[in-house]
């Protein structure tokens, strides 16, 4: 599993588990929605800012984001 | 600290602990000496996969390049 692919998966775990849509975590990051759900999909190459505020928002540090998921997480839903 | 300087001082350290010049790590990086000294100083905004190399030649997990230095680790000499 790629580096793009592993923080899709956290991203979008996370998210989750703070309750935030994608409209919600988007906008409080500073970003378009559509750029997060190619994020989550693993389609994105976020730069070390993009991840930082990303994980401001989560409240994560940002090494967790880029965990290598557990396996059987490996679905990317939207 | 931000996320540019903690990255840094990450790959520096483990550069260092390597026993890897700069050149070396970036030759087998695939990237420029000079960008490998930029992010080191905390002055790149390196994206996911360029972080993915450098993980790769240091054969670390990328996430321990984003840990937060421990305090008194926050020098950032080349």
């Amino acid at each position: 599993m790629n580096l793009r692919t592993a923080f899709g998966i956290n991203l979008q775990r996370i998210r989750r588990q703070r309750g935030l849509s994608q409209e919600q975590l988007a906008a409080r990051a500073g970003l378009a929605r559509a750029y997060l759900s190619g994020a989550e999909a693993g389609r994105r190459n976020p730069t070390l800012d993009t991840i930082e505020a990303f994980a401001q928002v989560l409240e994560v540090d940002a090494a967790e984001l880029l965990l290598k998921p557990s396996s059987g997480a490996s679905e990317l839903t939207s």
